[in-house]
Order: structure tokens, then C-alpha cells, then sequence
């Protein structure tokens, strides 16, 4: 199993910025493109009031802050150059499901997704659509925003596919929020699952679970379930191979490569089409600015077969 | 706005040691020096039973450590041979204002002021003092504490200007003291500087606020305050431009540039008269252990026009 | 008092890892030899599930997952290589003594020891067995199992030295408790630890306490009932100096140089026969992936009379 896509981390929610600009971006594309990377994901073009593009629409609806730098418009011509499918993130209020104003948050984005065609639609690399609220169970009205949402995307631009990348309810889940609780059940997980893409079908054509949030041991039971459902559904079943470690006190450094080994081999033994990670620049690339970073690609590059810049 | 000011964080409070000794310390003062920074100023000369200089005076009184290197010394070497103002950083008990001995602390720091005068007094770059205290409202007798001790640094060394680095009562300032608080009303903090500033003057001739603690849009209103309550008394006005990321989860790394260069323009606009930064070696050296102050020294040297080493 | 052993952070708690593989542990134990360390300590050679070395004990016995790299033989052939004496780590469960079935962990060490001195016994660098379980006061029955244990071993290894790393409920122990409290009074720590060597005399030959949870003007008192005590039940006393920072919110970063330098200070005048540290690899090595500790091994270098290859 192989990584052949990753998300680019703009506009971050935790994960403390570079600062690369173009010279620095364009490195980290060749170096994607070494290893086999054909697949980028903006994991969002907006959060709160930080922008990824100077978005008119969210200046307006949301008092958005413009950028220093277009980071779509770069991204898209990266991607261009070194081949790469581009997934358009949509905009994130940073509100938690239950507080949104549904029926303006979904309008927002409709306003944000119909400027973003307007503007960058033309790229032959813009090749999908990433729905980037993240959920493990229903919350709110999320599954029906996916649905409008995603359909929306997918009309606007004659049929492009929308991804979207869930969670476990996991004991690291829990933790994060202060539980101390197992994990949700495999019952549970299927059943909410169950629910949600039976109201998405259509509108989303591909999932992408985050593979971080469970015990590396109840991982593949969870993939199974995944796998499962998405046949039921006849969506596609990725895994999204978390290179950061969610075990340290330091939040979030590169992960140990055993454990992105083992989640790998789960990944691929319970059938996953295809791999991407959140994220290579920070947590795999030679040219993250954590060191520990390089290691992770040297042992994935002696892994994977691949010849080693080093 | 350049940057042409920084802190020289020894004693450090919370950012992790760099080990630098004299031959990283002169590298880094090189750097500062090509980027137009004209100004040092030593955050504290000790903290608790941490010293920057071997001080009989906290060796008695508060039983300091001797340090391994004399750092003003040596500050104060490279500041005359690059051509900068260096500033003396008070003593810090590392108490709350309300939990000191006011008095006994202040004679400390009389006794501190007249030992670095003594012994550090003729250097042609010992150029101000720099009061260690940082308060965002009034709090015990710190403006009592400000007034006699700047007014005695002032009479010990002939005039030399005095400076102050407070901060603002923002949503940020309150996370991190876990209160769930919006900021301080622009009223409030404008009837909290008033007051203290009349207590003040001519004991002080600076103030620099810290640009951190409130949200990039509020900003400018209480720059705006500063600037006219500075103009009132007849103090200098600059700005603090913090140069890590208060937003994240590891803290403290380097500030995203997007961020800083907003906060170096609204301070332009609300007539801030020099931005000094906390602070260069840690956050936006070339020099740095942290590579992204790499990245945030490029994007500054881009912003400003000036020749990067890169 | 210079720095002659360190542990081996495998298989880590909570520093994050490096992702090194052979060619990156040659070079350390290259840096390793040329200041001098001669003896690697392995700090365990499991936690919960992750193991060094493919055990089947640990697999059977607890579901261990095999590793990706067998480190345990790794780390062997380089000591052998750089004549250095390696201790091995017992297993820890991640349980607190209170709550372990204290027979079960004590039979799953017995088998591990077992393993270990079958696989690698012949290895002319195996010299010793550190026992994993850190106490700085009686807890459950640990003292019982140091003797049981550390006696197995022996018994296994024909002697082999058996060595344990203590801690002093300290201020900064206490702090990570989440408890508001003093360090544990001298006269106390002393009436424990005349206790607990009474139990484990004969089944463990060297002890060497942390240094980092006292404050620094609270050390030599603790250093120096460890080496009375050590002295009435005939064992020698080492000093484990920390060398990471346990004052900073990033928990945890290479320790300031001057806090390294007066543990070293006081762990000679109080007549500590041999210093170890936690560890070389993170925190004070030219490999490291933190920039910091690069300058940590520049100053000890300077400090010991070392050549540094800088």
C-alpha cells in the first residue's frame, strides 16, 4: 500500500505554519511527485476568518482576512506542472455542528464553491471537491449538509468527485475531548455509518477515513466496516494515513514509522483503494521543518521500493 | 513598518534554551544587524534564582545561581560592535504583583540598577532600561512600582530612557489563564492606561504593548488607544510585534507570516512610531532552531525589500 | 564529572521518535563513542504493545507487535562495534504498581529475561539488566519485584550487574501529578530508600536517581543521602542526569546548558561515581533532531575539555 495522495494543510487548524511561499511549495511538489504522489487536497480554502484565496465571498460573509499569497491559484499551478489531481477544500466557520446556522453555513459555501469554479475552475488540474467538516457520528445536520453541499459541487462542476474524510470515535477522540471512554463499537460505528451514507450516495463519491483515532490492534475491524458500507453504497473506500503522532505530549510531531508501517499493512489487507495522508509536507516531506520528518521519508522511500533522495 | 528592535529573551520564562554561546550569539547579532535592527533590550537580567550576569546583589538577596556565561557582558559587546542601543532588563521574583513584598522587591531591583550601572555603565552601547514588569491593568502597586524604579534608573544613569512592554486584556491573555472572557472593552483599557500613565510619567518614556493577546481585527482600536493616550503624556509609542504563534497547541513555535504582516501593517496605520518584536533568535532568525523562523526571516526580508541571505 | 552512559529512549513513553534506522544509530553511536560514553542503557524493551525485538513471549503473553527494526540486536552489534557495555530494559506494562497483577507481570519478566539472554546472551556487549519501573517511594509491592527480578537476572547471566533509575518526589514530580506540593522532606526520602535498598540488596548493584524533579538548590541534599545509603548496603551510586528541560510548556526539549552544568557540578561534589543521562540521542547528541541539543553537545563539549567535531 502506497501513499499517492496527501492533503496540503492551508488554512491550518493546529499544525503551526512554515512559512514556504513559492520557491519552498514548488520543492514540496517535486518531492511529492517523487514518491508517486498524484493527488493533492486543499484541506480547507477558509478557516474562521483566515482565508487560502482572496475569497470576495467569505471578505463579505464572514469579514475573511485576504492572504499574502493566492495559495489555490499556486496549488493548482503546482499541481498542473507535476501532474497532480487538485480536491478543492470548502470553507470551515471553526464552529462546532451544533452551533452553525445550518441553512447559512450550507449558502456560504454554495457562494464559496461558485467563486472558486468562477475563478480557478479553468485549471486542467482542479479534479475534485473535499467537503472539509469532519464528523465520526451524526452531529447536527452534517450528513444532510454533505449531501446538499456535495451535490451542489458536483453540478456546478459537470460531475467532478467530492470526498469527504470522517473520523473514528476512538479512545484518541475521546481523549482529545476530555473522555475517558472506549471506543464506539464496530455495532455503533456501522450503524451511524450506515445512516449517513445512505443520505450522502450521490453526492459523495469517495471516503476517506482518518486512521489515527483507534488502537493500531482495532484498527482493521473499523476498515472492514468501512469497506462494507462503501461497497453497499458503491462509494469509493480510501484510507487517510495520519503521518503525525497522536501518543506524545508534544502536539503533533511526526509520527514513529512502525506505527504508519502497521497502518499500512492493515489498510491494504482490509482493501483500501488507495491511500492518502494528512499531511506530507509537515510529517513526511524532506522538507518538513521537523527533522524527525526526513526519517519518516527515508523509511518509507526503503518500504515502498523507492529510490531515496538521501 | 521594519522590525528594528528585539528582545534578547535571557532569563527566558517559557521558550525552550537554544545552548547559543558567544560564537551563535555574535552570528545572530550579524543577522539582526542585516535586517536594520538597532535595538536590543534584555527581557529580564534574572528570573527567580536564574541570573544573565554574575549579581552579588541576587546572589545575596534572593540566592541567584551564577550563570555559566555573563551575557550582559557580552551583549552589551556585540551591541556596541554592531552598532546597537542595548537595553537592561530588570529583575523578575517571577511572583504576581499582588503576592510581593513591594518594597523589599523594589529595593532589589534599586540594588540590581546600581550594580549593572556599576559595572556595565561605561559601555558606549548601554543605552536604556527596560522594566520586566508586564501587566495589562493595574494590578498591586505595579504603576507605583514603574514610576520609582524608572525614576531611579533615569537619575542613576543620567537620563537614559525607560521602557515598558504591557499587555492587552484579550481573549488570548484570558485562554491562557483559562478564563472563558471576551477582551477588555477598548473603555476599559483605555481607563486603565490613563490612569496608569499619569502615574508614570517622567518615570517612564516608552511604551511598547504586546500585539498578541486580542483578535487581528480588534487590534487596531487598541493601537489606536495607545498611540493617544502615549501623545497625551508625551510617551514614545511602539509596538511589540510578537513573532510566535499564540494559536496552537505547541507553544510556542513561530508565528505564521500571513499574521505578522498584518499586524506590522495595522500598526503602520495607527501611527506606532518603531516595532521592536518578541523576538528575533527564537522566531524569526535565520539562525533559529526552528526552521520556520527560517521561512518567516524570508518572507520578512521580501515584505521589507531587504537583501535575503538565502 | 562527565557524561559516560546514557539510555537508549526504545521503546519510547513519551519522546517523540527520530524514525532512525541503522545507518542514523551507527552515526550516534559514533558520537556517542567520541565523547566518551561507554556504557547504553536500553530503557525498556517494551511498553504495552510495542516491543524492540520481535518477542514471543510479549507477543503471546501481552499481543506485542513485532518491530519493524530488531533493536535489540541492533543496538548490540554497535555496542559491540564501539566497545561499549549494553544494559538490557525489562518490560513495562504501562500500568501503575498499584493496579498490575503483580505475579503475572513478575512471571512475564522472568519469561522475557529468559528470551532475551537466549537470543542475544552470547553478544560480548551484553553486560547488564536495567530494571523498567520507575518508583521514588514504595508503591504496590515494587520493591519485591526489583529483588525477584533483579535476582532472576542475575541468576540467568551468571551476575550481570542489575541497575535502576529511581526519581525523587520532587517539587516538579509533583507538578506532573497535577499536585500542588513541596518535595518530599529529606528525612523522608531517606527513610524510604533505606527501606527499599534493605529489600533489594544483593538482587541490585547500582542505582542512579533522576536528577530533575528537585530544584536545583535542592539537589545535594538528595544526592547525598542516595550515596550514604548507597554506601551502607554496598551499592554503587550513579547519577542520572536529565537532559531535557522539565521548566518549558513543550514537554519535553534539550535542557539550558547552565542547568546541565550545575547537576554535573553537584553530582561530583556529592561523589556520584559514575553520570548517565536520559538520553544522549534526543537531547544532547550533534544528530539530534532538536537544533538545541546540538548546542547542548557544543557547551558539554567545551565544558569537558572535548575535542567537538563542530
Amino acid at each position: 500500500m502506497k501513499i499517492t495522495g496527501t492533503f496540503l494543510d492551508e488554512i491550518s487548524y493546529d499544525i503551526p505554519h512554515q512559512n514556504w511561499d513559492e520557491r519552498e511549495w514548488e520543492r514540496d511538489f517535486q518531492s511529492m511527485k517523487s514518491i508517486g504522489i498524484d493527488t493533492v487536497i486543499l484541506i480547507r480554502c477558509g478557516l474562521r476568518r483566515e482565508l487560502a484565496y482572496p475569497s470576495k465571498v467569505l471578505m463579505d460573509r464572514v469579514n475573511g482576512l485576504p492572504p499574502y499569497r493566492d495559495l489555490v491559484d499556486l496549488f493548482l499551478n503546482l499541481a498542473e506542472k507535476y501532474g497532480m489531481t487538485f480536491y478543492f477544500g470548502t470553507y470551515d466557520s471553526g464552529l462546532e455542528p451544533e452551533k452553525i446556522d445550518f441553512q447559512r453555513d450550507l449558502d456560504t459555501n454554495f457562494r464559496v464553491a461558485e467563486e472558486a469554479w468562477e475563478r480557478y475552475g479553468r485549471s486542467p488540474a482542479f479534479g475534485g471537491w473535499y467537503l472539509s467538516r469532519e464528523i465520526a457520528v451524526q452531529r447536527g445536520r452534517s450528513a444532510e449538509g454533505y449531501a446538499k453541499l456535495g451535490a451542489f459541487c458536483k453540478e456546478l462542476s459537470g460531475g467532478l468527485p467530492v470526498l469527504i474524510s470522517p473520523f473514528i470515535q476512538g479512545v484518541k477522540a475521546n481523549t482529545d475531548l476530555g473522555i475517558n471512554a472506549s471506543s464506539i463499537t464496530l455495532e455503533e460505528h456501522e450503524r451511524q455509518w450506515d445512516s449517513i451514507f445512505s443520505c450522502i450516495v450521490g453526492s459523495v463519491d469517495t471516503i476517506a477515513f482518518q486512521d489515527g483515532h483507534v488502537e493500531i490492534h482495532e484498527l482493521e475491524g473499523y476498515l472492514r466496516i468501512n469497506k462494507k458500507l462503501a461497497e453497499k453504497y458503491h462509494l469509493q473506500c480510501w484510507t487517510n494515513c495520519e503521518t503525525f503522532d497522536r501518543d506524545m505530549p508534544i502536539r503533533f510531531l511526526p509520527i514513529k514509522w512502525d506505527k504508519m508501517w502497521r497502518k499500512l499493512k492493515i489498510a491494504e489487507a482490509a482493501g483500501m483503494e488507495k491511500a492518502i495522508t494528512f499531511e506530507f509536507s509537515h510529517f513526511m516531506s524532506p522538507n518538513s521543518m521537523y527533522p524527525s520528518a526526513h526519517g519518516l521519508y527515508d523509511r518509507y522511500c526503503e518500504y515502498a521500493g523507492l529510490k531515496n533522495e538521501v
